[in-house]
């Protein structure tokens, strides 16, 4: 099932499609959870009523208005760095043995159409695809051969990147480059895990104003899905609604001759293979 | 005012402390804010009520039976490294011309009282005795002469770091190696902080099962605190509640000979000037 989260008449709510149009949650059944992170927590118990409430509701009269990101308040954004074979080798890095893993504010997260506003501080904002993982049941010690019963479904995001911040710091964390407010947009779209068959083999693109400059696919990860649940979970409790950046294809504006860093008038598109396209416009952030 | 989060009969209270006792605010004014984040989000207008409830609330018969962390559900955890001079040296970094910045994942926080619970997966997790600073009003780019004014508080802080993760996995980032579950005990009281004058001199001490292994002055700072909220809020919106960990002071366990880990059995005590001792238990993780 393909779920979002939108503008509703009191704030956030949840909806999903159905022949190309969306069906509120709330008002087919208030029974419901209220946010999608409640939905995907209990996608197993829920399912049959969603479907049901889905089958019966009336379609929205026009599109939404505005697209939260999915999960729009997750208690973790981690991300995985150099988990594609390719991309790990132009940034010149050899290949690592673990997960290099490192995480996001909670103000990175904004929705599909919503701005990516480039800092003043930074001279060197740069794109990364990504495919995300949100996690629908949590967990602790989470097994291998058990992780994908934990996915509550799959979307779009987009890991901007201040390179000049992630690489010219003292300390060498990454933390804050990764960090700058709008730097996680995420949508539009959360396709449940039920729709997939591990392992995820999708096509994978950035398209930068118009050009395509990251073209993948996820089978070239280097660590599954599984693999990165199952780490991550031997460290901190995964909850419902944690968001997983599971890195980028080559192709980033750094590694480029000469670079390619976004600039204000863009438009950035991650687009995924069955799950749709993230789309944001870029613009100089205003002036304190 | 020195204010706690503790159970109450229908979950976290907001306590305050007059003469050794704690009034309960919410039975003392029912219409104040609940959460100890509101609170100090919103210090200057609601502190007159608190005052003035706490003058004329009834104590709580008995000591609290428990506490949380003064802000059970920060939105940040951040993290400032080698921000004493002293300390930059015993770890052989030289001095960081801007902050070392990193954070921990939302599982990290637990309550003065509450187990430190060592991973299976590491064999070095080390101590750090930290000024943690609370932030009331949040912001974005603010001046560092303004700084002052969005911080809510002050309380004690344990940056509790597994070295074996922090810094022997590919990619240098620290973030796991801070962040096993449990590894952020704060507490147990804020103080507020129109109870201090910038800059902020206070003696800080960690002492594991008795010993005193770090001893030394906040005076030592390399980034000030009002320096440090000016930095991030470059970055990052700063949110209520959001808690800052100021870094911490020479003596910590690896840079040792022989190196001093924590171990189970032990208890860490931070002790800071006019806040008081944050006292947690070390356990091993039960096994999954």
């Amino acid at each position: 099932m393909r779920l979002a989260t939108v503008e509703g008449p009191t704030g956030p709510r949840v909806v999903a499609e159905r022949d190309g149009q969306w069906i509120s949650l709330p008002d087919a059944d208030a029974r419901l959870p209220s946010s999608l992170k409640a939905i995907l927590a209990a996608w197993h118990d829920v399912r049959p009523e969603v479907e049901e409430a889905v089958a019966r509701g009336i379609p929205l009269s026009e599109p939404p208005k505005r697209w939260y990101a999915p999960i729009p308040d997750p208690q973790k954004i981690i991300c995985i760095g150099l988990n594609y074979a390719d991309h790990a080798a132009e940034t010149g890095a050899s290949i690592p043995e673990e997960p290099v893993v490192f995480c996001k504010l909670a103000p990175t997260v904004v929705g599909h159409k919503e701005a990516i506003r480039l800092p003043h501080a930074s001279e060197q904002v740069d794109y990364e695809a990504e495919l995300v993982v949100v996690i629908g049941k949590g967990g602790k010690h989470i097994r291998r051969e058990e992780a994908w019963q934990h996915v509550g479904g799959l979307t779009c995001g987009h890991d901007v990147s201040a390179r000049d911040w992630q690489k010219g710091k003292p300390g060498g964390q990454w933390l804050l480059g990764k960090s700058f407010d709008t730097f996680a947009p995420m949508g539009p779209v959360v396709v449940t895990a039920d729709e997939f068959t591990p392992p995820v083999e999708l096509d994978i693109q950035m398209t930068v104003s118009g050009e395509v400059l990251q073209a993948s696919n996820t089978r070239q990860l280097i660590f599954s899905i599984e693999h990165l649940i199952a780490y991550l979970s031997t460290v901190t409790t995964l909850q419902p609604g944690d968001v997983l950046f599971t890195g980028t294809p080559p192709g980033v504006g750094m590694a480029r001759k000469p670079p390619r860093f976004l600039k204000p008038g863009d438009t950035a598109q991650v687009t995924i293979e069955r799950i749709g396209t993230l789309e944001n416009p870029v613009i100089s952030e205003p002036s304190p």
